[in-house]
C-alpha cells in the first residue's frame, strides 16, 4: 500500500491510527526470502525487470529467487552465474537461459518492448570480450540496440578509426579495456556521446587485477566519460541504456 | 580543410597531389602556441566552449589561452585556477569571471544559449561543496539548469529523504561525498536517472586522500551509477550536462 | 596459584623465599600442550568458554584441544573449522557440533546461563550470511539473545526501514556488508545503540578483498560506530555480546 | 511533526489528504542553512547536545552554527576547531570553550547531567596525547567519568601493568597508539570491558600516516576489541560514552 | 686461484701476463651448471655449508645441485622445498633429509662442529611454527642450540611471561608472529638480547598475507628489534647464528 | 590503399568523391576476424613477423589466428601459450613451434633474415630463467644475436664479474631479477649499453607479486637504464631487438 | 622494590599482606611526570643511559624530561630534535649536546665506558648522510667504535670494493640507502657479519618514500641481513652497538 | 692505475707483491670528498661528462662537486638544482648555466661533440613540459638533436597525428605524460623506433602522484616501449641519446 491508500483507510475507518501509523512505516515493497530481501518495488522504475547478482548465492537459493520471479510474471536478469548454476536452475525451469561467455543467465520479460537507440560497446583486445558482452547483453535487456566493436585497441589505432562512423551513431558509448586502459580516453576524445570505461583485469604483473586501466580510466584527460568497477559490464550496461533511453525518450523511467 | 575541401581543391587543379597528401594528414584544427595546442576542432562538438585546466599553467600561458580564445570569439571554462592566476589574467582581460569556491575561471560565451532541463548536485557534507560548484557552474556552463541539495549525507538520512522530490525532477543526478561516499548508493537506489558519483578527499585517516569514497562508489550495489576521479567535479558537471542535453534534445553534440 | 595464596604458603613456611619468588613468576593460568598453550586463566574473565581459532591448526592439533577442554569440564566455541577437520574431531568426540554456514565447531558449557538482552544482526545481502552467522552464533554463544536482519542493503533502503522497529530493540547492532559497506554508516545513523561494523570480503574487482567497505566502514560520518577486521564476524559478535551484557547486568565480566 | 500528530491532524480535518502525504514525506526534524542541514532531530538521541566537525568549514559558517545551537538553546561539541576558528567565533560567542591540545570548541549544554560511571583513556606514547584528549573529552562531554592513563606503551609493558587497577574498574576502555599500536591487543587480552582501539598518525617512514597500527588493531587475536579511524579520539570517546551509559543505565538511549 | 698466487705464478714466469690479467678478472669462485652457478667461494665464510632456495627449481635441477654439493664433501641446506621434490631428490639420494613442518631439506656437513651458546625462538600462535621451525632448524644447521618457546602471543601475555628467563639465556631471540605482530615489540621490552621479528602471512582479511604484522614490526617502538621478509624463517635463524657466533666466539666468520 | 594511391585513382575518375572520401578513412590496414582485428599493416614495420598475446585466447580463436598468418605467408609469434592450447593448435597446424620453458608459440617466418649484433640477457637466479628464455627467444625471432648469462645475482656479486666481458659484446643488455631486483642498477653501473630491467614475481612475502623488483629498478640510480612490466620478457627482448638493429644498420624499421 | 625485599619485608611483619600483594604488583620502575612514564628500569639493561623521541614532544615536555634524567645522573640520548628545541632545552641545560646533520640531542653519561669493537656504517649516497650520522652517533653513544664509509652506492660499485677491506673489520654493518636500496644485499652478500639494512626516504616518484628501498631490503637473497623502519638510522645503530657488545664481550646486557 | 700497469710495475720491481695486491683491490677510479665519491671512471664511459642529482645535496658540498669537475677539465650536468642552489654556485663558478624550467645545472664540456640523430619529446600537456625539457636538454647534453612535439595528449589525438612525420625520424621517441599516461602506448603503435615512457606526477586524486600514468605505462599493449620513474626526465633523456649514438655510431660507448 501506498501512503495515499494507508491515508484513506484510516480517513474511512477501515483501519485504526495504529495500524495506519505501522503500514506507513513498512510500506516496504519487498518480498522477504528469510536469506534475500526481493525488491519488488524496484520493478516500477526498471521496466518490468529484476537483476540477480548469481556469484555468492548457493544454487538452492537460486532456484527459489527465479521462481518467484516467474511466478511474479516478470522477467529476470542474472549476472556471473556459473554453468553448474544454470544447470542446476534449469533443471527446475525449463525456459531459463544462460550465456557461458558473458555469464548472463535471463528470464525473458514476457512484455519487453522492442530495443531502441544504439549503444556502442567496444574493447581493447579478444580477452575483453566477455565482459563486452555482459554489459552488451545487459544493455540489449534493458531496451536498446547495441552495436559491437571488438579488438580496437590503441597499439593499432587505425582499427578504431574504422569503426568510428559507427561509434559515433550511439546514445552512449562503453569502453571495456585492461592492460592500460586508454581506449577509454581516445574514444571519449572522438566523439560527442558520454562514454562509460570499464575496466577489467586483463593483464598480468603490474596490472595489479584491473587497477591499472582503473586508475588510467579515472585520470582520463577526456571530457564526457565515467568509470564503473573493474569487469563490471553489467553496471556499465544499464547505465548505457538510461541514457540511451533518456535520448531517444527524453525522462522517463527505465 | 575538412577531406572533402581537400579532395575538391586537388580534383580541380587547386592543389597539387603532394599538396593534398599533406594537407589530408595535416587537417588537424589545432593551433599550436608551443607550450600548447588549442584544440579549436573540439567547439564544433562542444557547444562554442573550451575548456582549459588550469593549475601547472603559468600566468603568462594562461593569459595568452584566454586571449586566443577571446580573439576567436568563442567563450572560454577553465578550472582549478588560482586567485593569483585570475588577478593576473584579469589584469589583461578585464572581463574573465572567477568564483573563490570552485575556483572556476570562465568567459561567457557570445552566443551562451538559454539553459534546459535539470542537474541536480547533491553533496554528504558542507565541505564537499567546493567540489559540487564547480560540477554546478560547469554543468550551468554547458547549457543545464542545475538544483543544489547539499549537506544531505547518511549519517542523517532523512535529509536527503526531504530533497527527493526536487532530486528526481533530475535528468541527471551528481553525488559528491566524501569519507565514506555512501552518498552515491543511497542516492541511486532512490531515483531512476543515472547517478555520477564524485568522491573527494575530504576526510582525513583511513580515507586516504579520498581513495576510501572513490572504492566505495565504484563498489556500489545500486545499478545506474558511475565514478569519476576524487574530486573531479568538472568531469562530473560536463557528463551530466551531455546526458541533459540527450534528455531534452535527443542526440545532438553538446 | 595466585598471589595471595603464595604469599601465605612462604608466611606459613610452606614453601621457600625462593619458591615464592619462583612462583609468582610463574603463577601463570595457562597449559602447555607444546604447539599450544591453553589459556585458562581466560576462564574467569569469559563465563567457562574458551574460543579456538581452527584455520591453521591441524586436525590431530584441534582433536586434543578438544579433548583438553571437556575434560576440564568447560564448553569449547571454535571458529573457521573446515568440515574435514570437524568429521575428525567428531569421529574423537561425538558431542561436538558443527555449522557449515558459520564454520562454528562448538561443545556447549554444561553450565551456559540463559540467553538476555538483544544483539541485532544485519547484512547488506545474501552472500554476507555466512560471516553474519558467525557474528550471530558467536554472540548466542556468550550469552545474548539474537535478531537477524538480513539483505537489507542501502540499494534498496526501504527494507531497511521496515526492520527497524525490531533493530531499535538491540543494546548492540551488528552491521555486515561487502560491496561498498554502507550499511553501518546508515545504521549508525538510525539507531542510538553502539553499531559494530563487519566488512565482507564479498565483491570483486576494486573491493580488493574488503578494503573497499572497510575503508568505508572506518569514514563513517556516523558516531557511535566502530570496526572490526574483514570478515571477522567472530570479533563482532564476542563485542557485541560484552555490550550486551553490560546492558543488561551493569559492570560484570563476560 | 511526528506521523501521529500528523494523522491526528488529518482526521481531524485540520490539514487536507495532500497536505498529509507532504508532511509525511517531509518531517524532517533538520534546519536548512543552504550550506549545512542541522539535524536537530538528533538531539532526542543524544541527551541535547549536538557535534560538528569544524575543519573544512569556513569561519563564518562556523559562527552560523554556533549561533543556531546557542538559540536552540542546546549545547555544541564540535572537534577540529583551529586556533583561528575558536578565536573568530569567540568574537561574536564569548561564552565558547576551546581546548588547543585536543582542539575541541564547545558550548556547555544548559542541562547537563552529572558525569557517570567510567572510561579509561590510555596511550601508547605522550604524542599520542592531542588524540587521546579528544577521546576523552568527548566522552566527558558525553556523561562519562574519565580516567586516563598515558605513556603506558609496550616497550616499557611493567608501566602499563602498574596502571592495571584502575583501567579494570572502567566500562569502556580506550587504547591509543600509533607506531606498531600494539597497545591495544595487549591491553584487550588483560581486561574484561570492551575495548576500543584508536591508531594515530604518530611516527615515520613504514607508519604510513597511521595505517600500520590501524591494520595492527584490526588483526588483533585478542577478543573484545573493535576499531575507528586513524586519529579518531571523537568516534572512541563517543562510543565509549554509549556503552558506559548502557552499563550505568541499561538501555537508553545516549 | 686468490690473487697473491695468480701473482706468484705470473712474477715466476709460470703465466704470461696477459693469462694473469684473465685470471685476475676471472678468479670467480663459483661452478657453472648452465642454469645455476654454485658458489662455493661462499664455503670459506659458512662453516662449508651452502644453502638453496628449493622452490621455483625443478626436480631435476636440484638433484643436480645436491650431487655437486655432496661430491664437493659439503653440507648443503634448502629451504622451502616440497614433498614432491624431496621425494625425487632423495631417490638419488638417500641420505638426504628432510622436515616436512619447516620444509627444510638438508645434507649433513660431513665436519659439523657441536652446537654452541642459545637462539630463542618464540612464536604467538600455533600456526606460526612452520615459520619458527624453519628458523629454529637453520640456528641449528648453522651452529646454534635452540630453545623453543611456541604460542606465547600477546593476547594473553603471561604465557610470554612464565618463558621469560628461558627466553633471557638467548644470545640472540627470534619473535615470530601473524596477525597484528605485536609479540616482537613486548619481547624486545623484556629483553637485552638482539631481537629478530618474522612477520608470518598467518591471518586473515586486513592481514594482507603479512603487511599487518610486517608493518608492525617495523614501527615497533622498542630499541634492539630488526626484520626480515615475511615469513622468513631462514633468514632470521641465519642471522641470530651468526650473532650467536660472535657472541660465544667473537669476532669469526660463521 | 594508401593515400596516394586513392587519390589517383579519385583524379583518374575510377572512383567517386564519396568512395575516395571513404577510402581515405577506412585504408585500415587490418583483417576484422570477429573476436579480433589482425594488425597486418605492422608487418610492414615489423620485418613480417606478428605477435600474440595467447593467455586469455581460446584454442578455437588461437587456431583461426595462427591459420591466417600461416596464410598471409608470414611468421608469427605468440606468448604464454598453454601447453593445452599448443596441442589443439599443433592438431591443425602441425609445423608449429613451442617451447614449454619460455611459453612461446610460433612459426618461423619463411623469409627469416640472419641474426646480427648482441643482445645479452642474466638473470638474478634460477628461477628467473622462464622469464628470460621469453626474452632471449623474442629476440632471437626478431634478429637478434642473444647472449644468455644466467644465475648471477648480486648475492654473490663475483659472479657476474665473471661474465662482464661477454655481457660488454652487446648492443642491448636485459636484466631480469626478482626478490629484491638490484641486478638492473649493478650491471647499469658497469656497462655502457642500453639496460631493460624486467622484474619477475619470483619471491615470496613482501615481494608482492614482483612490486618490490618493480620498485627497486624504477629507482635506479643508475644511469641508462629503463623498466618493462613485471614478467615482461617479451616487451624486453622485443625492445632490445630493436635497439640491436639500430645498432647494427642504422635508422630502419623492424 | 624487587620482588625479594617486598617478600622479605612482609615475612619480617613490616608491612601487611595487603601491602606485599600491592608492592608486588607495583614494584614498577618507572616514574610519572603525567604526560610520560620515564623508564628507570631500562637503565639497568642500557648502560645507564636512556632515549627519547624527541619529535611530537612539546618543548616543554623536552625540558622536564632532560632535567629528570640529568638530576638521576644518567645521561640522555634523543632522536629527531628540532633547532628549535634544541635552544629551547639550551637555555635550561646548557651543557646539552646537539648535532644539526643527524638531530642527536644528548646529553653524556658520567660514567660513560671508552668505546669498543667496530661498527661499520655506510650509505649508498650523499643524501643518506643524516640518517646515516644518527646511526653512527647512536651506535657510539651506546660504546661502539664507528668506521663510516659514505657515497658507496651500486652505481659505481668499485667504490665500495675500494672500502670492503675497512668494512670487514666490523662486527656489524649497516647499510644505509635510498632510492633502490641494493646496497644492503651487496654488502652483505660479500661480508660475514650481520648486516642491518635502514632504507631511506630519499629519492622521488615510485621511491613512495622510502618503500621501494624497503621492499628491496626485505627482499634481499643474501643471507645475513635485516631491515629496520624507513629512516630509523637510530633502530640500526642500536642494535648494531648490541651486536658489537656481544661480539667484544660475549653475553652480557647493554 | 689500469691492471695492466700494476702487474707491469710489480713485474720490474717498482713495487713489492703486497703493494700490488693492495693496488688491485684499489684500483679504483673515484675521487673521495668525504661526503661523496666523484666516479671518474665513469668519463671513459660517459663522453667525458659526470651527472650530478643535485636534491638533497646542501649548497656548500654543490660547490666542492663544480669546482672538481671544472678542474678537472671534464664539464657537468646536474639535475633537480633549485634557484637558491644555483645562486650560491654561480657566486663561485660564474660561468655555471642554469635552466629554471627543467631545474638543469651544467657547465659545458670544453671538447663537446657536435649533436648527432635525432631524439623526439613528445609530452601529453603543458604541465609535463619540465619534466619533458629535463629529457630533453639531457639527450642535448649527451650528444643528440632533439625534436620537441608539446601538448599532443589522446584526448584530441589529431594533435599527435599531425605530428607524426617528425617524431618518425627520431631513433627514440620520449613520451611524456601524466594523468592516464595513453601518450606512450599510441606512440608506441605509431612509430618503429624505441619508446622510453615518462610518467609524471602531473594530475590529482586518483593519479596518486604519478602512480596511474606509471601503471598506465608499464601494462602497455604496445610493443617496443620502456618506461623510466616518475618524472625521471634525465633518465629517459639519458638512455634516449645512448640509443641514437647507437643508431648514428654503432656499438661505441656513449
Amino acid at each position: 500500500m501506498n501512503p495515499e491508500t494507508i491515508l484513506d483507510s484510516f480517513a474511512s475507518g477501515k483501519i485504526s491510527r495504529e495500524e495506519a501509523v505501522s503500514l506507513l512505516k513498512r510500506s516496504s515493497g519487498f518480498e522477504d526470502l528469510g536469506f534475500a530481501r526481493l525488491d519488488h518495488s524496484r520493478k516500477h522504475r526498471r521496466n518490468g525487470i529484476e537483476t540477480v547478482f548469481c556469484a555468492g548465492k548457493t544454487k538452492e537459493q537460486l532456484v527459489v529467487i527465479c521462481q518467484r520471479f516467474r511466478d511474479a510474471g516478470s522477467g529476470m536478469f542474472g549476472t556471473r552465474a556459473s554453468q553448474e548454476q544454470y544447470e542446476f536452475v534449469r533443471a527446475q525451469i525449463p525456459d531459463i537461459c544462460y550465456d557461458p561467455v558473458s555469464k548472463v543467465l535471463s528470464l525473458p520479460s514476457p512484455n519487453q518492448e522492442p530495443a531502441i537507440g544504439c549503444v556502442a560497446v567496444c574493447t581493447g583486445g579478444t580477452a575483453d570480450i566477455p565482459v563486452a558482452e555482459e554489459a552488451a547483453q545487459t544493455a540489449e535487456f534493458f531496451g536498446a540496440k547495441v552495436t559491437r566493436c571488438f579488438d580496437v585497441g590503441v597499439a593499432g589505432i587505425h582499427r578504431l578509426f574504422a569503426c568510428l562512423d559507427d561509434i559515433r551513431q550511439a546514445n552512449a558509448v562503453i569502453a571495456v579495456a585492461g592492460m592500460e586502459g586508454a581506449l577509454g580516453s581516445v574514444v571519449s576524445g572522438l566523439v560527442s556521446a558520454p562514454v562509460i570505461a570499464v575496466p577489467t583485469s586483463v593483464g598480468y604483473g603490474a596490472s595489479f587485477g584491473g587497477i591499472a586501466p582503473l586508475l588510467s580510466m579515472l585520470n582520463s584527460c577526456a571530457e564526457g566519460m565515467s568509470v564503473v568497477n573493474i569487469d563490471n559490464g553489467f553496471g556499465a550496461g544499464y547505465l548505457a541504456a538510461q541514457i540511451n533511453r533518456l535520448a531517444c525518450k527524453g525522462k522517463t523511467s527505465l
